[in-house]
């Protein structure tokens, strides 16, 4: 049997807390679809093609993972993709109720979906995309904190 | 002596957890005015007046629940409708932190008006009308977690 | 219809956080039980007639209180002395957790009693039994965290 | 490739909540085993032998389950069966914090070893052995929140 | 050695609850430098014109303080000041974990910056910015959380 | 003016989580006296001899620390010494509360007494002395966590 796990973010933009949270999650699925969200609320940074782009170049060379965007409920999204686990990372305490809040939702949408949380590389748990694009904006070196290809999107973009 | 609460919220909408409050504050207070508060910053979903029809809807026939919008401070609210008891539910710890906030920026305000906690339903536990607006927007099932007005009241402003 | 409320703890000792909320208490329910429970685990530094005979000083002049000790379950006790409602105070996040737990057992093993959460007068948030116990212990002054005669008793315990 | 997941606890006794979580684990590892730890502290209701079996006659019928005691480090007892995985399930805000020390001190001693966080049935989320042992020591019905055989088991030990 | 510290914010507008750690502050570094932060997101009530012009108000008279305007990264800031030693106030527990990532991300952006987290005085422990903006928006008596020059900038503003 | 610091803490035993706020605290105090404290209630595993050489050896050579055992109150000893600061790590949420009580207790007691949190090294924020005696007692190796001294030492104790 094959299990396939789905990775649901906004990624914007991926970070090196994304990227090991996607090297764990391959400890215990055979293939990994990593579903970036069209942001519903705030415009986003980077679109949703640029997005899936930095991605994709992010995980080159990573044969089971995959990267594709994804509109719509979480649990519809992991059906259409054969799905049965949703990789979570928690960062904190204030994080991990909202984890719970839609962990239990998409359980009661869809009973067959799992959602597993995953414990980030210690010296990757304080980061999180926010925090990189504001360092970015004020022109703080954040290539400790990305993939070298996000880090020249990160200056185009606040160059504009 | 009669006994009045208020259980002030945006009810942006309504869902089956602020039905449960309501019906558990009934067992401590006499009569229960439901405040419908404007939203101050961001836009709500549904008007002040849309909100107020759909609780009204889904309290009708408890004779001790009166539905009515408020503008200013709760306090002032409080005092005009003669409520001693401010109700609200909680739902997770950082919710907790912020109510707590509330609690004693009320009571410094007033001091005649205590604040008291209830806990929701489990099943119901998880639930805010944020998520169910989201999981709405996106075409999921909301039948578990709202009242049928509630749920056509969804679809067609998602339809629009 | 007269509403009884119960007030379980431990109370070794109780303080003047203890003695604010079953001021506060007395805004909602027309009688309050105070219910004493023996302490299951440890050992506690009063005995269960002194933490009883303690309260009784503290609440003498207020005929709506009542102190009693219990044993066995608090859904039975409540039962008993005719309840409908849990008095607990909040003082911090890893406390309501465990307030949280027992708010739902107590619901599981009996539906018709309610947990209510009241917030104690701010400056009386960080105090607790054990705090209190702990300053006494080494020689510090409680006069602000307790009843002279609680202090009184304190001494004698700790002067033994 | 077969993974093996180990899911380690002291189980005094096994509740209904744990067996959620062995059906939940089941969904994501081939064989898992279930590691009844010796009471390091305080002295546990159960004997070492008693929890054992007591787990044994919960899961027996599911064949990919293994229930076995366990002395020494954690990740001592993982390398021995060949598990890759650690499943905990997590219930409240203070219990994450422990359960995050125990993930990082637990990958710092072996980093092959990953810990993967649950989230238990909405209905179980409250319940711990400890509330359960509290319960049937007052003499309360526990027949909602543990197997059979673990209710008289409960009865049996309370009423020596 | 004269030890410089810095405390940053955008005291929009400053309450009584920052110039008790101002106070605070002053018993373990010689000079303070407040730092006011632009907003980078929503709109502020205030300018920062403003802002710190009410802030030097408030500290007048104070000669170790210097109130101060700042772009960019704080720990950039902290630099051209010759500042070691960043001072936050801690209110919450949400509040503490992004404290926490922001004093790891400046201390990786900058080793010899020091966070140190001060507790305010217990009777402001509740208030924040955005509380006080909501009261006096609302109308509310804001006159024991602010000081005077404050309290008349926030009338004028919502008298507006 | 020479400002004097106190770094209060069972040490039970120290770990490089202590050394670390040792060194940060040092860059804002001229002079840290580390307060050995007996432990009132539980055993610990070293006595309060031991626990005082193994952090004279461990910060030997550091002529601004002192290490001395104390009994009675903190703020009691933190007077005896001259220390207007007392410096506290935070690690955790619950951890967090926790040292919010004691700091307003403190606080309350003797108001001249200032409570500073610092932020450990983030590869050392899960650690802790209960944790370090838990992997050395099952056998672990503990000597990433703690000075070669203090391994030694636990070794030769749970050798016995």
């Amino acid at each position: 049997m094959s299990r396939v796990g789905v990775y649901p973010g906004s990624f914007d933009p991926v970070t090196r807390g994304h990227e090991d949270l996607i090297r764990r999650s391959l400890r215990f699925v055979d293939r990994l679809v990593v579903g970036v969200a069209e942001h519903s609320g705030k415009q986003p940074l980077f679109t949703l093609e640029e997005r899936v782009e930095l991605l994709k170049t992010v995980v080159a060379g990573e044969p089971r993972v995959e990267v594709t965007a994804f509109r719509g409920l979480l649990v519809d999204f992991a059906r259409r993709v054969g799905a049965s686990v949703v990789i979570r990372g928690v960062r904190a305490v204030s994080d991990f109720e909202y984890e719970f809040q839609m962990a239990f939702m998409n359980r009661q949408l869809w009973d067959q979906l799992e959602t597993v949380f995953l414990v980030p590389a210690l010296e990757l748990a304080f980061l999180s995309s926010s925090l990189v694009r504001e360092v970015a904006r004020l022109g703080g070196d954040v290539s400790d904190f990305v993939h070298p290809e996000v880090e020249r999107a990160l200056k185009a973009k606040f160059a504009k």
